[in-house]
């Protein structure tokens, strides 16, 4: 179940998102009377964040009771009477939507959406890890060219984020940077050894955790943290905790191009202690994970074009168009969530 | 061994260019040496054409025996004595380089490629061929916009050419157009299976040969030609052989976009009958192949951008410098090769 600050933290803000969609689409008079509900549901929005602490069920009974029959009715008209259920009852998971339009996954969505990724919809990770590394290399190189940075270091993790680090280092190679890998836990299994051997028949060179700690950071123009991913959970361990602290605003590191979730960052919660990482740049993959919303850098992007309309309607996904054949596309900063 | 007449058709060309491009880079009395030196090839290469028909090795004796002693001592100085070897005793692969510059892969090259980026360059099939794919569909579309020419027919064959244009359906939906598949001969293979999997879950239709030859093949705005790559040899089996015959001048179709290979050519020596497909555009994949030297349409592209070094050296490519961060590139029109 749901905690009840969770339901209305993801499905307030997408009612409300609906409704001034409504206010902008509407014509005439049904204009003024979408406004006109805009207010009343940001006005409840706010009261059901600070009153609603108990369970997901009696979140559901207060937040329909908050309503008046016709609001309800009015709400349930334009957007089915699924909006007016638990997540979990609805049997839809519903993705939260933020001011910006667009929709934040939780961990286990995140989760869920791979598995769907490489179950029932015949992605391989291979594949899928190609394209998001593809797409972290292109929207790098979108914001730090390789005339200005060339030197990037790309810190790998030992998972699949590090995996889409390994796959943009060999790109950026392509693109003209000269890149530096940093990968410290390499995992044996035949796609990440496949990925190494490529970068490595590249010669692209590859540093010891002690070698990167050993030089002044600011010897690279910029870093792509390919550290830990949406599956990352608790403390980080060495060598990955002093590769971290030397990353840090006191460090005065070159930019940091963060994939997917900023190392150390929790998935949802983001920089809980506020000491963690200040990336100045965040590629999201597939969507957002709930921690980019306190994403406070210039620039957001979003990689991994290969979202179907399944995983899109399941997760009510909101994502910005990719123009052209772009692998990537910049997220406009949101207004609400910070 | 190699046959004489290929020695010569693969190492005068790339010997000449060499040449070529001394005399530009060359300064003062340096370039009227190379001028005249190149004039001196250029005839022998001539005669060397018509006189050559022996084993490989006797043609070697042949072209090292048509330099002057100081003829000779130039190439070797410029070039390295291996340039008077076959490729068999030099050890190294060398392909043939036409007037643009290009150089072009025989089939066992091609092939060998292949084995070689696949084994000790440690990639997997999945990534070279989504790349490849998605080279497919970023060349398509800066030649036929999805404005333009949105409905997209894609004939995939049953091999790796057929799954490059699998994956470059997936790409063109997600750039705005609308696919229709015709995949007659499907792989039983995990991989296979998965792409098709991907594009039915984007509801693109997938049409049976039957279907496609009931219909004017007018319909379509572009037709993507992935029947058969560099592994082709023969005659095309059914249902391929009918529908190469629609997809021929006499049938009027839509502008063709050929995988690799034009369909029904011989990866060698092209269309050795003349009555095969003439395709609008070529996207040759890793590096050209023989065929396309004899390729006339307006658009000729390259993809595949993960070309590592080895590769390059081993194969003496000289390929177009792919720009920013495209995944293609246009190749110049050939001068010499009609």
């Amino acid at each position: 179940m749901l905690g009840s600050r969770e339901l209305v933290s993801r499905r307030l803000p997408y009612l409300v998102k609906q409704v001034q969609q409504k206010i902008v689409t509407a014509g005439g008079g049904n204009r003024h009377r979408w406004a006109r509900h805009n207010q009343v549901l940001c006005a409840k929005g706010r009261n059901l964040r600070t009153v609603c602490t108990g369970p997901a069920n009696r979140t559901e009974r207060v937040f329909k009771g908050c309503f008046s029959r016709r609001e309800h009715l009015l709400v349930q008209g334009a957007f089915g009477s699924s909006y007016f259920l638990t997540t979990e009852r609805s049997g839809s998971a519903m993705a939260a939507c933020s001011g910006n339009g667009i929709t934040y996954l939780k961990q286990d969505e995140a989760v869920a959406v791979d598995e769907e990724l490489m179950g029932p919809l015949g992605f391989s990770v291979d594949q899928l890890m190609e394209l998001a590394g593809l797409s972290v290399a292109c929207s790098l190189a979108e914001v730090y060219p390789s005339t200005s940075h060339p030197k990037v270091l790309i810190i790998a993790g030992p998972g699949n984020n590090g995996g889409d680090g390994l796959v943009a280092a060999r790109h950026l190679h392509h693109f003209g940077y000269t890149p530096t890998i940093c990968y410290p836990k390499p995992t044996d299994k035949v796609l990440y050894n496949g990925l190494v051997t490529q970068c490595k028949s590249l010669r692209i060179p590859f540093i010891t955790a002690e070698e990167l700690l050993a030089q002044p950071i600011g010897a690279f123009d910029v870093v792509l943290d390919a550290m830990f991913g949406f599956s990352f959970k608790g403390d980080p361990r060495p060598p990955f905790a002093a590769i971290l602290n030397a990353l840090k605003p006191p460090a005065n590191p070159p930019p940091i191009v963060s994939v997917d979730i900023p190392s150390g960052w929790q998935v949802e919660q983001g920089d809980v202690d506020g000491g963690g990482l200040r990336p100045d740049m965040l590629v999201s993959l597939t969507a957002p994970k709930e921690c980019a919303r306190t994403f406070e850098g210039p620039h957001h992007f979003l990689g991994g074009r290969f979202v179907p309309p399944e995983i899109a309607t399941k997760y009510s996904l909101k994502l910005p168009a990719y123009p052209g054949t772009a692998m990537c596309v910049r997220i406009p900063q949101t207004t609400t969530a910070k």
